[in-house]
């Protein structure tokens, strides 16, 4: 399930890339690493294109500054956390198989969480980061408030399918407590020196453990077979 | 309740401070409001000299480097943040008065959204501060775990009094959740460039709602009159 590296939009033609396209993704795909690994902080367009062994010059060619690159990366990042645009769309349109929603809902955190992880470094220093650019900033906020929405009319969805009971008040506060958790978990586990990424569990498993977390907010708000069925789903990550 | 200054231990003579214990006290301020304001990584020691019309060489005089006067303001931090130190002997002693202890529980969360207000410069950048310094970073993690153990031990109090419903399980999953909610959410709210302190309301009320939102992961576990007397304590953040 690697989406470290972006594929092409479906309508594109299936043309070869070209040699500068090429080393366009490349310098990205590169950055990404560096910035995750290192702190976005600590590297230069200079450790980039050293990484790369290309020239600065061949590097400036393609992108003007190391904030177009994160702005580039940032994109793409935008792109992939929104995983199902038609969530709230089934959520309005009413939920026939609640156990399936349960599912549904787990995969749907998980790729979530796979974007932060891929994008982690901007999360890192995430106010920095945000501070220096207001249209990131405000591209941020934007994400934030389309996942808000849709955590509420998810809630809708499932208080209409008898699956949840909660008043407008504590949906909107769990709301809040969703976001700030999905946001920031990853984080709290780094710097706790948590392991997220083993490499002999792999890399779902242990996100796992951040959607487990987000679960449990939404959890004593579950009833009847959503919450059976989401007890079952976290079974695997209570020890 | 402001809290910006330290105030000396109750045990100290009451001899006036000396001149050079001043000059140390207006750099550790001064200090912390211009890393609170401007963001620790902009803040050099020259700038801090400047503002208190000091020569570096007397700021260096007391502080050898900007490292040192951050790990000052953290063991202040750090005093400041264990604001209940009998709260877990409290809990395994008994909870008598269920209302009083969600009130205790209300304000004790209130101090420790203090703290972290004060020394808010700590968790903007929180990642970048820690991964510098791996004393300051071991000092985190352990006032987190400490707290972490506060929430299960004050959750058996409250299950013991008849008072809070929950699995170990549902313990342990609600510790890490209010562990990240409250580290997290003053930081969630400048990004979203929403106003904790606002001069109309007072820096106290805004932070209630920090208070509010925490609050807001225990409430589906209480039961009875526990549960009546957070809704109450609560109505004031429901708009």
């Amino acid at each position: 399930m690697s989406r470290s590296q972006p594929t092409p939009p479906a309508a594109a033609p299936a043309a070869k890339p070209s040699r500068a396209q090429r080393t366009r993704e490349r310098i990205l795909k590169t950055s990404l690493d560096l910035f995750n690994t290192y702190g976005e902080a600590q590297v230069t367009t200079g450790h980039i294109a050293d990484e790369l062994n290309i020239s600065p010059g061949n590097l400036y060619y393609h992108f003007r500054n190391k904030e177009e690159i994160i702005q580039h990366l940032f994109r793409v990042f935008e792109q992939q956390i929104d995983v199902a645009p038609n969530l709230e769309k089934q959520a309005e349109e009413g939920i026939g198989d609640v156990g399936a929603a349960m599912e549904d809902l787990w995969l749907y955190l998980h790729l979530v969480f796979e974007a932060i992880w891929t994008f982690r470094f901007l999360y890192r220093n995430l106010d920095d980061l945000l501070a220096r650019d207001a249209k990131l900033k405000s591209h941020f906020n934007r994400i934030v408030e389309h996942k808000r929405k849709s955590v509420v009319t998810l809630c809708g969805g499932l208080i209409a399918a008898g699956a949840m009971r909660a008043q407008p008040d504590e949906i909107k506060a769990l709301a809040e407590n969703i976001l700030v958790v999905a946001t920031y978990w990853l984080n709290f586990q780094h710097i706790a020196q948590r392991q997220v990424f083993r490499a002999d569990l792999g890399e779902q498993e242990d996100l796992g453990r951040g959607v487990f977390q987000v679960m449990a907010l939404v959890a004593p708000y579950l009833v009847g077979p959503a919450r059976e069925h989401l007890d079952h789903l976290s079974r695997n990550y209570i020890d």
